[in-house]
């Protein structure tokens, strides 16, 4: 212990940033392999369409929108994403056949912009109109709208559904004013396949609200992140703690406690959505463990093997189960839990065949 | 900072473990989901097999052993891979359709035993013998040895094929002595859905050979990770420090110095892979940039973009890209940089479909 301590003595913030290492937490370092912070976003979107030019591409002259290659409007309804970055796959991840066709990139943690969501939709639409599907939250809600009326200022009509799902930001009765986290990934995954059977506008805005209305997630944070940009992290959190309904830019959740077990933390979260879900004996749901960005997927499937046997219990069906990093902050430690209460219809979407270069599902019927 | 000098005078290292916080370098701290540590791979594994039952099951009375639930030998080589826990999704996560067949699961860091490849092995064996590819580390290839005897003791005929592609670890006239690390990926892709057309065993070793034969990785570490049952870092690095070369489990590289930009590391690692594949103008590859554990997504692609724009300048074609956590080191922040040199017969296998709960390809065909 003696030479951490001496160690620490001798630094100086700056030399941090001279050398690409920055804080993370009180008692946490984390390295970045980045060039210029500045450029985090665009160089990853850069190297996104150069790994992947086959399935994704800038939009025209606006190089924080992407398209799908192979997108056809022509016959379906156009879905349009956004949001901050620092989340992947969130949200780029997810445009691809089945998914969603265009996505608007905002910086890290940041909204994208009005125009950047415009450039996107009018690059991608067709006779079929647009569904803007995002998450809940106030800049992107406010730049989403402002695209909306441009957009009809030339004559293209556009639905919204936002998704908000975080079970700590707000009770049940008030659903529609949660956080939107982890739980998009159904969202994307059922309305995207919906909409290849080309659906009408009315039609894919009913399926993504009925998914977004079924969602239930709650996380649980070790530890902040680290932006790329200030090299600080985004809160604090003490060195043996954890917070259950932590958001994933570090908003306020339940309560902060000491670190308990895997199988503890399932459960503080479990009672949370099975209440919130009005789950009853014999329904159905899909579940997905998500990781946070620097939990190893071993610690993700002890808690889905908690999440198996908790259901078990209560006698709740889980049709299909999906563990790995779908939306996450950077470098935080930690990970969420989402319910998706299932009907016939929805489980025939969630089947059906998925392909972006983040997210690939092969389809029920091979 | 003056916080955290307090703070780290309070705490012991008792502290740690009862809470389940560990210390993972001279300056760092991780958090883990866990509960008793001495479970942890027997419940990842469960989880596993509870998420993605339809995929993977145990073999009978051998829960270190798992197989493909739609195994199928009467008409194809069985493969057999294995090594130890912590690196998820290698080994298991490549066991599926166009992958391998089964696997043998050590603790973490830990060679498989040879009873349980036997297991492993026993279970799959049909009329077309069994091909054993895994990366090369002296307790795996002692225990899959013994392993092969015992099977020819029933008169199951065995090859095998060591992945060896760590370029830090041997010069290129030793290349069969080197570790193995993250293009094992590319063995099981290809020998795998090779193995899908019903060659004989003979032709199956032959084009995992030649797999192995054009591959080459080097790694870059930036902290190291700490293990489940000890709680402790496995190797010291500097918190300014990187080391270029190391090995997946800490093993010594070719240089420790001061983090460099994303650039310079990726230039530092090309020029060997290059050298050490003999690359010359209008040669093709496939890239895969594999990230470490804790290293986020968007690091990878900043990463990708220079190699990108490296082998462009020396006209050396990318047949395709791969970027994601491939073969990781739990916690462990870093990444590697592998390379493929491809011909026609390499690309076919790389193009078909494969299908594990850890890693898809929809075919080229469809």
């Amino acid at each position: 212990m003696q030479k951490l301590l001496i160690n620490l003595k001798k630094l100086s913030v700056g030399q941090f940033i001279l050398s690409h290492t920055f804080i993370t937490q009180e008692v946490g370092f984390l390295k970045k392999i980045i060039n210029n912070p500045m450029n985090f976003v665009s160089e990853t979107l850069e190297g996104i369409i150069l790994a992947h030019g086959d399935q994704l591409q800038f939009v025209k002259e606006d190089r924080n929108g992407l398209v799908r290659a192979d997108a056809r409007t022509s016959d379906k309804v156009a879905i349009v994403t956004g949001g901050g970055s620092g989340h992947l796959p969130v949200f780029l991840g997810y445009v691809g056949k089945g998914l969603a066709d265009g996505v608007a990139v905002g910086n890290v943690f940041t909204s994208p912009s009005a125009d950047t969501i415009y450039n996107v939709a009018k690059e991608l639409n067709g006779e079929n109109g647009l569904l803007f599907l995002y998450g809940n939250y106030f800049g992107d809600g406010m730049n989403f709208d402002v695209a909306a009326e441009m957009l009809e200022e030339d004559d293209i009509y556009v639905e919204s559904v936002r998704v908000s799902d975080d079970v700590a930001s707000a009770p049940r009765s008030d659903w529609k004013k949660r956080r939107g986290v982890a739980g998009i990934f159904f969202a994307y995954k059922i309305t995207g396949a919906f909409s290849e059977t080309s659906q009408p506008l009315k039609e894919v805005k009913r399926i993504a609200e009925k998914t977004a209305e079924n969602l239930a997630t709650m996380g649980v944070a070790l530890s902040s992140c680290t932006l790329p940009a200030s090299g600080e992290p985004n809160f604090q959190i003490g060195e043996n703690e954890m917070e259950i309904g932590m958001g994933i830019h570090g908003e306020p959740g339940i309560f902060r406690a000491p670190l308990r077990t895997a199988n503890e933390i399932t459960t503080e979260i479990l009672d949370r959505l099975m209440a919130d879900l009005s789950l009853h004996k014999d329904d159905e749901v899909a579940v997905l463990v998500n990781g946070s960005g620097s939990t190893p997927l071993e610690e993700l499937y002890i808690v889905a093997r908690e999440v198996h046997h908790y259901l078990e219990k209560q006698t709740i069906g889980i049709y299909k189960t999906y563990v790995g990093e779908y939306a996450t902050s950077l470098d935080m430690a930690g990970c969420s839990i989402t319910l998706l209460k299932l009907d016939d219809e929805l489980k025939l979407y969630l089947d059906a065949e998925a392909d972006s270069p983040f997210f690939k599902q092969i389809g029920r019927s091979k």
